[in-house]
């Protein structure tokens, strides 16, 4: 049930300009989350070798399941930098710590932008009395500005859910675009909650969560230094903790949230013009389903054939096929949207093109391969490969 | 060393159009290569799980190591054809070893073009004794021509080794560009030499030849339903058999061929304006060596970087992090053509920018990384990725 207001009982917002993306612009780059009290927290982040220093440092902090603050820059991602990144982190979000009277194993950081420059460490330094002022008034919108980088819309999401502590609020939002931005690194998620659960939980529910919406999307396949998707759950010192018989529903609050963000990234893909589903069912089992259903996604004939407007089904086939993983191309049934195209591997004999065409036209479709070996099934969300994506990413820094 | 003769002793050719890629065009599309007598033969063919008709003929009559022609057509892959599409191939080749009074299971064919629709049976039939009159004085360059698809250059090489038995020569075609192309089948490539080898030599030097050539190249990653590399050696009944000591010469020749094929394919892949090697080295083993060079090399966004020319490196580190391969990005050290930009994982402090702008602005470079964790190395060759790629391959059939 969507429900739009931005703010959230025990959690408090504020964002400023630190002069990280532009010196001499002031744009929103530097922003603070903070709890009223630790609140269990849990990550997930990115599976690159190539770790950003605030990922490094929130990982760590994050490994006994309480946080204070989220302290979040665009425009410097902290990655390749080294010792000094990490002494640049440490000593930010000590400043955070410091000034909330708070242990600073609970304030994490979490950064965007270009890579291998070391932050602008005293400017940053001197925003954060004013972003601990600014937790007064300051609104989610704000931050969830001051978080983006190519993104062209702000992405949010707020959602509640009944327990039998009655309901239960959540307050979510995403950086995204940058999946496949140069020298941006990609996607940061914030989930805030406003009912405590069990710290064990919590990451279990958000890693399912987010198996099933971040990671089942892609725009370029390239997986960044600084991904990172963290969970706040009950901020206020009054938060009550959910029972047993509450953990299904928050599940589907968080996955659900974490799917709206997923969407509204697709959609917002750079160069994107189209988000489509691709559906594969009728798998041995589910990672084999997801191996082919990505290997299809990733495609960059696929792709450019959905830009295309093209039921180029040959190139669907032929990339589940190049995923390693063996099925039988005699039995197949491939659909685009609900236009049949092929039926137990034999090509429909006459007027799908036409129909498949017109499915392509829409800007969101579901393309269907059923392997008809098993029953497991498994999907990815992608976009077109278009003209201005290439623009975008050969022109950024020139 | 280089010659330009596309004569081989052995071996005679000939090509015709038989209306497969526009029936109402006079194009070249059908082409036979046939030796005097049977000649040794080996075949590395698609690891895609859908396999095209002529592929599952190839693999199944190239096991004796024997062949006398190769029927190649181009403007249809005969792929997801299904039993209709393996009787096609099994009709059109019986016609050919009827016409030269030989073992049926001695004729191999080879078909790219449009998946899913089955031969022009009857029209390509009708062409047969044509392909085989034209056998008296046709060139190999007529069937290289025939094979092409939306390649915009014909792709040959021809080179000659020194032996104990004196100098053995290479007649090689490719077809490549439809690595990318839509509904386009892929890579295939002959190579004809004058001179015989044991069978079971022959697979293993030409398995050896493609990896270092054409399992090195990657336009945008695809393995197509009917990649296929036929070596035939000694085509002449009077065609003497190399001496073990010959085999390192003869095995240098065919893998200097197919690289040659495998560059003149990159140089002319869809919309592709530049060649860029991808070294990795200081590796543990080859095979991480290789699986991140290609991870590099795979990149839509190190591609398109390669594109606008733009020497961004945290673009590389990061797409190398993602491969799955556990390394220390601390130690590493990574240049642009003779440009260090990183070194012991330290972006060089100043002036390597402009000097690296200057290297990408060639057509031909390398990339080299250096993990400094081993002695191995691997290296991929890749092209750029252009608004031209994209424009191709959307709008192919409309």
């Amino acid at each position: 049930m969507k429900d739009y207001d931005s703010h959230l009982d025990g959690f408090r917002f504020s964002a400023t300009s630190a002069g990280i993306k532009r010196a001499d612009l002031e744009r929103l780059d530097f922003g603070l989350i903070a709890a009223d009290a630790p609140a269990t927290a849990a990550a997930v982040t990115t599976t690159n070798v190539v770790v950003a220093a605030p990922v490094i440092l929130t990982r760590e902090r994050l490994q006994k399941g309480l946080c204070r603050a989220i302290l979040v820059n665009s425009g410097n991602a902290n990655a390749c930098t080294g010792e000094q990144g990490i002494r640049d982190a440490i000593a930010l979000t000590a400043e955070v710590s410091s000034e909330l009277k708070e242990d600073p194993n609970l304030v994490v950081p979490l950064s965007t932008g270009v890579i291998g420059v070391p932050l602008p460490l005293e400017r940053m330094k001197k925003r954060i009395p004013s972003l601990i002022q600014g937790l007064e008034t300051g609104s989610a919108k704000d931050v969830a500005q001051a978080m983006l980088t190519t993104d062209t819309h702000l992405k949010m999401v707020s959602l509640k859910a009944q327990t039998s502590l009655g309901w239960i609020r959540l307050l979510g939002m995403a950086k995204g675009s940058g999946m496949i931005a140069p020298q941006m690194a990609t996607m940061l998620a914030v989930l805030l909650i406003d009912a405590r659960v069990e710290p064990t939980f919590l990451r279990e529910a958000l890693h399912s969560a987010v198996e099933k919406s971040f990671n089942s999307i892609t725009v370029d396949g390239d997986m960044s230094t600084n991904d990172t998707v963290v969970a706040l759950a009950g901020g206020s010192p009054q938060a009550q903790t959910l029972e047993s018989r509450d953990r299904a529903a928050f599940s589907d609050l968080l996955t659900e949230a974490c799917m709206d963000l997923a969407r509204q990234i697709i959609r917002d893909g750079e160069g994107a013009t189209k988000a489509v589903e691709i559906r594969v069912q009728g798998a041995q089992d589910t990672a084999s389903a997801l191996r082919i259903a990505r290997k299809i996604a990733e495609s960059s004939l696929v792709k450019t054939a959905i830009h295309g407007e093209d039921p180029n089904w040959g190139r669907i086939v032929s990339s589940a096929g190049a995923a390693g993983i063996a099925f039988d191309p005699n039995v197949l049934d491939l659909f685009i949207g609900e236009v049949q195209i092929v039926t137990s591997g034999t090509l429909a004999s006459n007027d799908w093109e036409p129909a498949a065409r017109e499915v392509m036209k829409r800007r969101e479709y579901v393309i269907t391969l059923d392997l008809k070996a098993g029953q497991a099934q498994g999907a990815m969300l992608t976009t077109d490969l278009s003209e201005e994506y290439v623009k975008i990413n050969a022109d950024y820094r020139s």
